[in-house]
């Protein structure tokens, strides 16, 4: 095999993206060779745009056709895991969409059938990864430039979505369609950035306020408190009614700081000495003259950096990776098993609002299924 | 009576920068008319600095010398409200430092006995409200222009203080001394900026940590998370062991956002219709034109101001301030009265930690005083 055969089930906005790319050959190691989609109306719309590629109203049908290696799986949350399953059961790679699913208990089946075929490649869309900005940062965290970390603060609110958006589909901002408002559907990338970069809080404590200024029944407006555990904090704000928005991270550690702003600009401050040495070896009086700017020596220097981010080409990345590991083994930045990460995350923000106190991670799977099914049942008999 | 003599109580680093101004002319209302403070070895520094003016060891015998008629007390926080109501017993006008007290139940004791003698004045030095960022900001609010608000963050990490700092008297960062960290001897000035500005939240939950990165009994990392019971969140967060600093206060209203740094530049967006409107009346294919540059028309309108902040004016200007109400009844911009918010607030956020839940306001201030007396017996009995 030289090139991956990529099936793309599910012909939405997403799956229409990447057909899209695939068929103008974007991702040098893998071709277009099926679309499915469980409404016969798109088979049209697959012919005009792909030619001579096969289309399939059923997955199965897909997955059992011979004509692909792998699947990218771009359908409503809920079926994640399952596609996932499906396509692992066959011999055929899974890429599953963002987010891994719904609630932890199907994405740790998914997982553990995964975890079953170590000879088949399962990768995650967490196309962010691949954006040069916080694959940077992650390396500076990583290397330890700013040393243990103490806080992290995101607030991420440039996802606007007007109510029209949500009429759009009656499974939009549900508990049944979705499970969930914008932690399930819009910020599921920065849950992974945050723990990819900065680990797993062990507690969470959060406000939610659902249908605040949508009439929707799921959150629009949040706020997460992290508790790393060993002291160090966290803070989550995210919404779809900010139609300037906001998108600022800032991550404090014991040797500096570093502030993301629009995801486009960082910057690092690095202390010369760390802070538990300056605190160890300072007056007070030399303190105030560090302020007054009355130093001998600056106590940090600073570094900005720009990215420029170029639309589509983290996606054809994650692509890219996803087949090379097909191929010849080449790492997965997004290994498909790390997807639960971000469900737990956004499981354990949503059990602490529904229960209204601070909950531990790993998140207790049968507890949050029992409340979100009841929350379906409320809705449904509205 | 043309010109306030003011006493200074307490001649420690604050009593003494007011003395120096005062001394100097520079509030052209008052004059320094006596000093104050428990420690005979002060006496010889006043002379020196301040030749002539009388010197007292005993408060009492400063109130009733016949040679003042406001006293400022620069004194630990647990003596504020004793002191404010026994200059206001004999009939001294109080300009009391900040915060108003330690826990609430001292606080409404002083606001009771102010109340009951509205002829005299009672002022706090909220010198922070005298800042022409801040009463900008407070007017932009007043007048709507950016419409109800929704959320409310601030980071105000920029108090560094080593070790040295804490070490250099016995009752700091104690809780039988200041009864509290940061919340109570740095971040007061903000708390009360915050609900001037933006109201008081209905509900406070927090994740503190005490002697987190110094060797303190008392809290040095706050997060605090707000309720204000209409919807509207806020989040509050600070500590002493940031050497870099962020000051970043945002405010997301209605009709628009308001983003302050380092308390000197104000970047003031606002809306031309309300979010409200805008999601009444956009489709999706709109909002995404909007945010791809694409609208005929701008949505937004973006104003920056930027502020000089000079050391020492805003003090002079509290002082000015007050002599004014004394002398001619000009409207207090910080009442005495209003310390209590502040107070409340720091009392909320201790209480949720202490209580690990979250904790309506007003707080219950016996419930408050009895934990305070927990902390300071464990503290005494180590």
């Amino acid at each position: 095999m030289d090139k991956v055969r990529m099936g793309v089930i599910g012909l939405g906005a997403q799956g229409g993206f990447y057909a899209g790319f695939l068929a103008e050959g974007k991702v040098g190691n893998t071709v277009l060779a099926a679309i499915c989609d469980t409404d016969p109306s798109k088979k049209a719309v697959a012919e005009e745009n792909y030619p001579g590629v096969p289309f399939y109203t059923d997955h199965i049908e897909l997955l059992e056709s011979g004509e692909v290696d792998a699947v990218v799986t771009c359908v409503p949350h809920y079926l994640h895991p399952q596609m996932g399953i499906d396509a692992l059961a066959r011999n055929i790679h899974a890429l599953v969409e963002k987010p891994a699913g719904v609630y932890t208990r199907q994405v740790e089946e998914l997982n553990a059938f995964a975890q079953a075929r170590p000879a088949l490649t399962f990768g995650i869309v967490f196309n962010q990864r691949m954006n040069p900005l916080y694959r940077k940062l992650k390396e500076i965290i990583d290397n330890g430039e700013i040393g243990g970390i103490r806080r992290t603060n995101w607030i991420i609110t440039n996802w606007w979505r007007p109510q029209a958006y949500y009429d759009s589909s009656a499974w939009r901002a549900t508990w049944a369609g979705e499970g969930g408002g914008v932690l399930v559907n819009q910020a599921p990338h920065q849950l992974d950035l945050l723990q990819w970069i900065c680990g797993m809080p062990q507690k969470v404590y959060s406000n939610l306020k659902y249908g605040y200024q949508r009439n929707i029944a799921v959150e629009d407006e949040v706020t997460a408190l992290f508790d790393y555990g060993n002291g160090a904090t966290g803070v989550f704000i995210t919404c779809t009614h900010d139609v300037i928005g906001t998108d600022r991270l800032e991550i404090l550690g014991d040797k500096g700081k570093i502030v993301v702003e629009g995801s486009k600009k960082m910057t690092v401050t690095r202390l010369n000495r760390s802070e538990a040495e300056m605190n160890a070896a300072m007056s007070w009086a030399d303190a105030m003259k560090l302020f007054m700017g009355q130093s001998a020596e600056p106590a940090w220097t600073e570094e900005v950096l720009e990215f420029e981010s170029v639309w589509g080409a983290q996606h054809i990345g994650v692509f890219e990776n996803f087949s090379a590991n097909i191929l010849d083994k080449t790492p997965l930045v997004a290994p498909g098993t790390e997807g639960i990460r971000g469900v737990g995350l956004a499981n354990a923000i949503h059990l602490s609002s529904f229960l209204g106190k601070e909950v531990e991670l790993p998140v207790d799977g049968d507890l949050y299924y029992g409340e979100l099914q009841k929350r379906i049942a409320e809705e449904q008999s509205c």
